[in-house]
């Protein structure tokens, strides 16, 4: 006789979810299963709130399951810990990105890469193990297998810091896989936004030299004074744009807009990389004789895996490297929402779970 | 007071050349400078007829200056050596590909990459440091910098061999540098025309499991039984291509025509590469979300650098690698570009131009 959802989701918990395509959240009681053998439950103090959340909340990418309760980069305490679980106990500050599941047995997952397993469980609208959604960091509680729990380091803020576990690793990943990490490297960044920042503070943390490439020059002073940048080009200005051709090793993309490849494809020296992280709904057009002529390439790249991710946030511990951040209330998300429709943050939402989330 | 063509060019030569779009060829004679204290003279007994030859006598990329006079896949023997010369005497087999000259200070070509130096001059269609225009292979003699003198080994055959010198490096340069080179991976090969059908050769002899890719059905028995292609996919069976989905390390594109890259991408696994060698006319779509999902890329190569190109033709002869040859003689030319642009040749003609390449 199967068991009752009571019976495999004994815990009562609570979050703000969406329960349509208008994307409006609002409160929303569930269940979360009983601490396992090899898991860690932990008190949710922090959740980030990143663009793959508005998206999914309106269901902009056509795959979205009702109720959604969204939220991939959430840091908090733990408060319980299976039998089994070696690596945490009871206090620990730890966080949770964009998974909660793989297979462990396909070749993804041997090379510690579970996040490009085909069977991969994402932290909220996927399907569990046990047949149950996944609900993600919009919630006071959250439960998940050992594996796919991250040590937040001492020095690491709870709040600034969750933002790293999406927007930190999807940058992060790329710039070590792609090779865009050595001193003296000169790495462009387009877009400046949750994920474009912190590429920006990786890149000087690497020993890069790093240009903000951006279609408003308004973001100049931001990018070099606040951030870090050593340099700022208007991607709309022709003459700074060719001014700048061939000078750059790789450049990272993240914008999901609209944009044309061929410019970012001058920008880089013979052997240059584009590595895009964001993806546009529209596919761009490649123009490949400009690839032939440098032996330049464009690639993809998505989060990183589990070691990695505590490799980024480690490394990240160490060069003080955090988020910029809004703090917001719960009941702040969906005003949030639209004014990241609008890109008026800088530069990442993150929800004071702890202190603000009550049940309705 | 500067010199006459007649001083600086005093050799008396011939060849085929082209006057205008037409693109039809006819006897052509002109002069090439005597052998510098760098340079090798040779003469010319075979060139290949590459894609590129068809496309300039045509002026079909915009950058022809008539008469134009083709030919960058030449081999023969030497017969006059400069006094500096350290590497080449006469009676050596030689050949000459698609460079003959680049300006050696900038990093390319420190780095051995003089295909990419922006300053490099192509063996035909370019302005030579002389400012005279170079001319290509079609002809009786040629004269290049021993830096841009390829060594044919012993035991490769001219006629076969001269192909090398453009279609091999152009497919074999490629799999080094992307790194698709290591037995018991597994490469796809799109098109198998003069690059494709040598790609598969260098495939096989790296010890890789080689599928060919292709939209015609006839071309199996082919591509396995003669060029020893280890499987075939056609394309256009949706079947075939989904059974396949997610089997190779990497791909290398040579097809020229307009293409969807998106099957490609799915044919690849994570960390997969689609290497372009051809260059459509109108850039394909790029669809970034399979690139995000599996961090595949695409990127693109042109020729190789001197010292990969003598590495090339070594690797083949050691491994009797040569390109599958129509010889002709020098007048049937027109007739082997009209049949060119049907594709209708296995793999690549051949000029015989020591045995039928007469002054007019």
């Amino acid at each position: 006789m199967s068991k009752s959802v009571e019976e495999v989701h004994p815990r009562k918990t609570f979050g703000w979810a969406a329960r349509d395509t208008s994307g409006v959240l609002s409160p929303f009681k569930f269940s979360r299963r009983a601490t396992g053998d090899e898991d860690v439950t932990f008190k949710v103090h922090y959740c980030g709130v990143c663009h793959s959340d508005l998206h999914c909340v309106k269901n902009e990418w056509g795959i979205s399951t009702y109720p959604l309760l969204p939220g991939h980069e959430m840091a908090g305490i733990v408060t319980e810990v299976g039998s089994k679980v070696m690596k945490f106990k009871v206090g620990d500050r730890v966080g949770v990105g964009c998974l909660v599941g793989a297979c462990h047995t396909c070749d993804n997952c041997k090379n510690d890469l579970e996040n490009y397993c085909p069977k991969g469980i994402q932290t909220y609208n996927s399907i569990d193990f046990d047949g149950s959604m996944t609900y993600g960091g919009y919630s006071d509680i959250m439960v998940a297998n050992e594996c796919y729990i991250i040590r937040m380091p001492d020095n690491m803020p709870l709040d600034a810091g969750a933002p790293l576990l999406c927007a930190g690793i999807t940058v992060y990943s790329p710039l070590k896989y792609y090779g865009l990490c050595s001193p003296g490297m000169h790495l462009g960044v387009i877009g400046l936004g949750g994920l474009g920042h912190v590429a920006v503070k990786f890149g000087k943390a690497f020993g890069m030299k790093v240009t903000v490439i951006s279609s408003s020059p308004g973001k100049k002073q931001e990018a070099v004074e606040r951030l870090g940048a050593d340099a700022f080009l208007v991607s709309c200005d022709q003459a700074q744009m060719e001014a700048a051709t061939g000078t750059m090793d790789g450049i990272i993309d993240t914008v999901s807009a609209e944009h044309s490849l061929l410019p970012l494809i001058g920008l880089v020296k013979t052997n240059g990389k584009i590595v895009c992280v964001g993806a546009p709904e529209k596919p761009p057009q490649l123009p490949i004789f400009p690839l032939l002529m440098g032996r330049k390439m464009v690639g993809g790249s998505l989060i990183g895996g589990m070691k990695e991710t505590q490799d980024m946030i480690d490394f990240a511990a160490k060069h003080n490297i955090t988020a910029d951040i809004e703090v917001i209330p719960m009941d702040y998300i969906n005003t949030a929402m639209e004014r990241l429709v609008k890109a008026d943050v800088k530069y990442r939402f993150v929800i004071d779970i702890a202190n603000t989330l009550t049940p309705a």
